[in-house]
């Protein structure tokens, strides 16, 4: 199938040179209101729609977040429906609402591929004090680049796949797919009620979805585009272990007790040597062997690791190759210890016993581990390691997250579409990666709606997602929104 | 040298028989005014003089109550001075005046001891709200016990003082000491004026003290007075392992880096065993060896084990004997692990990688370890630990606090006088017991004025103090009133 002629492209000698003529005038459009783009990256940034605390002031501002966009949506002329997923219930046996899915659509012309996207519009949380040079819900741009929590991951890229439908919409232009957005806001906690809700849909608003891309990971460079076809699963531990609910002052009951920090660190401190492999028994029995075909793959990937260290502001990685550092970031899982709850955490010198403290950790899975066989052989590591100490406190060991690894085909229809946008617009090919983050979503629509998946970035690598000062470059949201228009096209022509 | 001969005394026929008639009177007199002592107690308490909370308000509150105990020094007949020790610097760059240290004086005759009393009249923040049963600064008597902030820490004890001292006024007694006051109101904010202060009037106000007395603890039961002869010091350490000062993603970076939390808990895990004890090499080096004299001391404490466990709400103690555990306690060091600053300690399931982590732990010291050793020990040991582990991150080992153990000698005559007072208002041998937490007045009085320092305590083991519901029991207030009295004849016979 042709996209459907339009004024502009109707001269144009073929549907190839219509296209280019077309994407041409796309990406000037683009380029002239860059400026009015960023302006509603900074309205977006500016909404605290952290779902991480669980706070009623932040779920207002999620609501207020969710808002924003379907009205942005429906201004593009999409039918927008935001969908109640209930309350969250938090560990305290409170509840809290969450925000609404918005489930958006564009078009129905059943001549066309339909093309669903998946974004969201939660952060995490970000406080000035813990070391942004700015407000972090100001967007603040210094020598191209946009720093703000949120601005790559991902209200960059959602705006960015607006910023492409609302060029072809401005220009008055066909779209050449059908387009749909699910858009949600409880991604960062895990996207507590997502997949049920896919499940509940499958049927009605994705019954006519050929394609799924996301677009919610980073580059591995600075400035070469990647296509990503593999993420990391995510199991996400608390152990807790508890003397009395009280603290105790150190004066009067230090030297007689089981102190639970002791216990703690020592549970914590059996987890994972100090060359990085994780010291769980059995836990690395599933992890699929490398093949040959891969380690091609991984040597093909243009990677200048010692930049890639530097950016990273690393002192020195664990291994040192190109090959091993990504296999060990992608393919391989990896166990990192987030914190201590519970625990004196403030600035001082207090005296305390803490009497009840939660050790957080949490082990990135890759194919083919298995949830609840990782979930069996933690909960007994730790067992045999408590039971070892003697020690008369209680430890509780929970699962609080589990999320499935997910891998694509990079010989489906949409990576060579995708392939062959990237080499329009950046004129180069993309890396062909894997994320070593947790994207649940991929591996949830891979196996509830059964139909290919994408990932196609925007960021760079030093976007600092998740950490202080993140941000998105000025270059990487304008073309990434002319990617996006340039993917549409080529979407078409596999169609054609 | 006798006690001055009184009008009452002196039909008697021996200074002894003379003494001990004179006590009886003294304390009928403190029996008969019990209410009007209590009153005074609940005026006092009344004033919220908290010390910890820099607000301007509280600095005020302490102002009043400074010049309330002025006020009732100079009616004993005092003289007294209230000298200014400037302001106390806040974390925050502020600055905040502290309350005057007041230095009173009642008696100078060269012939007679001069005993010196210690005491605060700053307080622990309390809030109804937190479980208090009533207005935690309106003293509430219920079956017998004083309910009130500050009552048993350390108002209760000052006003004790007193209450002695104006027994004697009132029944025109000679004082058969002389006395001094050291009053102030920073000491639960760390005292941070007081050792500059005491070295500065070190030969002018203290020149002719021969005894220092602190009331500022507890017993060890609920009826059986007790002597403190010895407090634990502190050596405060923050560890801090650095990879970069920004946190990381534990997707895009787990599995390649070495991560300060696990650098961190590594480090912590190596500082003490499953049972307590300390594995910093040579720690226990210098810990004075238990004597035969000293094992007799605490087999003849009156602790029933069980119900001290039952009543701190614990399992189990380390130590299944009333002597390990009071040992373990008071004359050998204990290392505590307070916390980690910099890492994730929210509720919640952050997936972040602390990029910088600070763990903070301290050693209660005793007799005779000496700060800088063990400063020197641990850090040896940590950086012994750290490099074994070859990790690229930046460890940085500091002690922020330094405070020095104190014990005393018991067969000194202030002790022996004490013991002789108690047995006669009490009708019991003390409990010779120490303190596990450190009161770093003591051994500054020592140091600096290196006279024989006492810690008289009057409050009961379950007062609370820093607690909620703090109280003093009636009983031990009133009866504390006339051990004091007791000992000012006590110590006057020493000099017989």
């Amino acid at each position: 199938m042709s996209p459907s002629p339009s004024p502009a492209s109707s001269p144009a000698s073929s549907p190839s040179l219509a296209s280019a003529s077309l994407l041409r005038r796309l990406s000037r459009h683009i380029d002239r209101h860059q400026d009015e783009f960023v302006q509603t990256l900074r309205e977006w940034v500016a909404v605290e729609s952290d779902s991480i605390q669980p706070m009623p002031r932040l779920r207002q501002e999620l609501l207020r977040m969710m808002a924003l966009a379907a009205d942005r949506l429906r201004c593009l002329g999409a039918s927008v429906e935001a969908v109640d997923v209930g309350s969250q219930k938090l560990p305290d046996g409170d509840a809290l609402p969450m925000p609404p899915v918005l489930l958006a659509e564009l078009g129905s012309d059943p001549q066309k591929a339909t093309v669903c996207f998946y974004g969201h519009l939660d952060v995490q949380p970000a406080r000035q004090e813990d070391g942004w040079l700015a407000d972090p819900y100001a967007l603040t741009e210094v020598d191209g680049k946009l720093y703000g929590r949120g601005a790559t991951d991902n209200k960059g890229p959602v705006l960015a796949w607006i910023n492409a439908v609302g060029a072809f919409r401005a220009l008055q232009e066909d779209l050449p797919v059908n387009i749909k957005f699910i858009v949600e806001g409880m991604e960062e906690a895990g996207s507590p009620a997502l997949e049920e809700l896919i499940r509940r849909e499958k049927d009605r608003f994705f019954s006519g979805v050929d394609y799924i891309v996301i677009s919610d990971n980073l580059w591995i460079s600075q400035r070469k585009p990647a296509l990503i076809y593999g993420t990391r699963g995510n199991s996400y531990f608390t152990v807790e272990v508890k003397c009395r609910d009280q603290d105790f002052h150190s004066g009067t009951f230090g030297g007689i007790l089981n102190e639970p920090m002791a216990d703690l660190v020592a549970l914590l401190g059996s987890l994972v040597d100090a060359s990085g492999r994780i010291l769980v028994p059995g836990i690395y029995d599933h992890v699929a062997p490398v093949t040959d075909e891969e380690r091609e793959m991984y040597e093909a990937i243009d990677l200048d690791l010692e930049e890639y260290r530097s950016s990273s502001r690393v002192k020195k990685f664990l291994f040192d190759t190109k090959e091993e550092v990504l296999m060990h970031l992608w393919r391989y899982p990896s166990l990192s210890i987030h914190g201590v709850e519970g625990a004196f955490d403030k600035p001082g010198a207090k005296t305390v016993i803490p009497g009840r403290v939660t050790g957080k950790f949490s082990i990135r899975l890759v194919p083919h581990m298995n949830l609840p066989v990782v979930e069996r052989q933690v909960k007994q590591h730790l067992q045999h390691i408590f039971s070892k100490r003697n020690s008369s406190n209680q430890m509780t060991v929970s699962m609080v997250l589990g999320l499935h690894p997910w891998v694509a085909d990079v010989r489906e229809n949409q990576y060579r579409a995708a392939r062959r946008a990237i080499k329009t617009v950046f004129g180069t090919e993309p890396d062909m990666i894997r994320d070593g983050s947790t994207i649940p979503i991929a591996k949830i629509f891979q196996d509830v709606i059964q139909k290919s998946v994408l990932m196609l970035p925007l960021g760079a690598v030093d976007d600092g997602e998740h950490s202080q000062n993140e941000k998105i470059n000025r270059w990487n949201y304008i073309e990434g929104s002319k990617l996006f228009a340039a993917f549409f096209l080529e979407m078409a022509k596999l169609h054609e």
